[in-house]
């Protein structure tokens, strides 16, 4: 399994999900999940997704511009850096930000977000 | 003990040292640690202190804008997300960075950097 092709997929598939619908991003997160969004700290899928979804913006599209990964330690997780553009609708210039994710294993195979941290990059 | 507190005091060290003298950045690292500099990635402290002194830079100021931090796990690391910007000597306008660190506990009490993601947000 090639890491940098993981964190490349769960990097499409959180953004694509984010853009088309926030609410479902719930099953990315779990109870002892944590964001921090522009400072603000949030713990737990559900608190996860209200704060997404309370957004004040209705549409939006992420794009990607840089992806890093490493392997955060022996438990298996991962440690995805990821910097790009957002567009708000209605808005003329798009926002830069940077985004953090640390990934850790399910017993299903797949990952979850343990660590989130949002940034919006200003000029 | 106040994980921000010592988010903050990491960052003010880290970056005070890299513009004094970067050489004097490798007892942060240790031969497992991780360096992705703009996409290249680097193993052990030695590797890491030779990748950042020779920077085609010789003097440079970080100034720090954001610092995030939240706790990576059972293992007592701890994530660090910063941005800020960064003037480089005899250049008119400073660049945009974002850096992540994951700290892992050492034996004596103190922490080691594990992980370390650099990258420029390009305007």
């Amino acid at each position: 399994m090639d890491p940098d092709a993981v964190a490349k997929a769960f990097v499409d598939h959180y953004y694509s999900t984010f853009d088309a619908n926030r609410a479902n991003l719930g099953n990315l997160y779990q109870d002892n999940s944590m964001l921090t969004f522009e400072g603000q700290k949030i713990q737990g899928s559900p608190n996860i997704v209200a704060k997404l979804s309370s957004l004040p913006f209705q549409q939006c599209k992420h794009s990607v511009s840089t992806v890093d990964c490493q392997p955060s330690g022996p438990t298996g997780g991962m440690l995805v850096f990821v910097s790009g553009n957002l567009q708000l609708a209605g808005e003329q210039h798009a926002l830069k930000f940077s985004q953090m994710f640390h990934l850790m294993p399910t017993p299903q195979g797949s990952f979850f977000v343990q660590n989130d941290i949002f940034r919006l990059n200003y000029a």
